[in-house]
């Protein structure tokens, strides 16, 4: 029996943080989570990630716009008609972004100002709440991708670290995102704090001596797809995850680790 | 106490399973899963996933190339020019293609015939045993995909059902990605069995009632991307996983289902 135990000795464990409430703007977000976890022994630990949905720093950040304050100028009246989307919501969109990549119908594809390239430049209708007081449509908001995920991962780290006494913890700021040549979305890394990002193992020797040709990891992104199984696991959708028993090293990996950079793509 | 527990309820628990031999062609994968596993108490359950990498099943179906084999063409030897490829590796990964997406320097991404999207139609170099009967290098050998990964996840499927009086048993096989937009590289699924591959929430009303936007999920690659992490963690890399805890109702998933067709792709 100790020989059949060893023959699954690497545990990962993936647990949401369910409870929460739904968050508004000035939310404490950091507060919030370390309540959750305090209740719990062995709540978070030396090595563990924490890994949040886009929509609740975003919402706690107040990155919302109302629809009806957008004026679209030429640009987004013609993407409007290309894609079909609301000319105040393709104005946002351009606001949020750096180049169009792709119009075509449906489809809007841009470089957000962060360097991430994904649909609608991360502006989203879904699970966002409206305003109540009005009976009007005009008021319709929308949610924004947070200013600085990167920094809002490093910020709520530095508050777990100091309520949990911790030195190694990793935190991710995650969202949906859709692929070029693959059906559906994942989850990826849009904020990292306190872990390496990309993982480089170029130059290293296989287990034959030779050297690997592709072995950089998009390793936070890997993190962030294991944590939206668990995120869509609950009844209703959890926006926080602890990932536990993974081995790293802490580290300074930033979202940024993650871009491809214009002379990069593999598509110019 | 029984509160707190609450606040971590949905868990996700993902192991390797280790000590698996080095595979040869013609090695019974099944077989030395099913030992593996056999040593063990809830060894195998039902609604759990099980993910292998692509290379042992490739390795026991014996998709070994000996480069000397091939004689490239002069769109080889044109392809070699621009990516500064080996001419006969282009040769084979053009035998595997349907379509060139992308030839540049140390780049060269095409159109796999199971439609998969990929950089060098998966044929790999790396951790591919050589023969060891000649001293010279023309005869080193190459490792292609499966013939048909959806079939050979089937196949295992069945003999880990039968193995353990499973019903409801998902298996995948799983190869490690690169992405246009983003660099690194993470593990995704090309062989899907027993279970979901892409699960289509459209259409589906968010907490506020409306309709939701972008919500197929691509639960395969997830599942393959998790997988992947605890696959790395091993201080050998551990080609076989199991996942347990998603909660998931028996299907006929094809990793076909996760494959833009052309008309799709975002860059046509």
């Amino acid at each position: 029996l100790p020989f059949g135990w060893l023959a699954l000795s690497s545990a990962l464990s993936i647990h949401t943080i369910v409870g929460l409430p739904e968050i508004v703007p000035g939310a404490d977000v950091a507060q919030l989570l370390v309540d959750r976890l305090r209740t719990l022994p062995q709540s978070l630990l030396d090595n563990d990630i924490v890994v949040i949905a886009q929509k609740i720093v975003s919402k706690s950040e107040g990155r919302l716009r109302n629809l009806s304050d957008a004026i679209p100028g030429e640009r987004a009246y013609e993407l409007a008609q290309r894609t079909g989307k609301d000319p105040r919501l393709v104005q946002i969109v351009l606001d949020e972004s750096t180049e169009v990549i792709r119009a075509a119908p449906g489809v809007l594809i841009t470089r957000h100002r962060l360097g991430l390239v994904m649909a609608n430049a991360g502006v989203d209708r879904s699970n966002v709440p409206q305003s109540t007081n009005t009976g009007t449509n005009s008021s319709e908001r929308v949610l924004l991708l947070p200013l600085d995920p990167d920094a809002s991962a490093a910020a709520l780290r530095q508050r777990l670290c100091a309520a949990f006494e911790l030195q190694s913890l990793g935190v991710i700021v995650s969202d949906s995102f859709g692929r070029p040549w693959r059906l559906g979305v994942t989850n990826v890394a849009i904020g990292v704090s306190g872990m390496p990002a990309l993982i480089d193992r170029r130059g290293q020797p296989d287990r034959d001596g030779r050297r690997l040709e592709m072995t950089e990891i998009a390793w936070a992104d890997a993190v962030a797809a294991a944590a939206g199984l668990a995120m869509g696991e609950a009844a209703e959708s959890t926006p926080a995850v602890r990932v536990r028993g993974l081995n790293w090293t802490c580290g300074g990996g930033s979202a940024q680790d993650l871009l491809r950079s214009r002379q990069q793509d593999l598509f110019r």
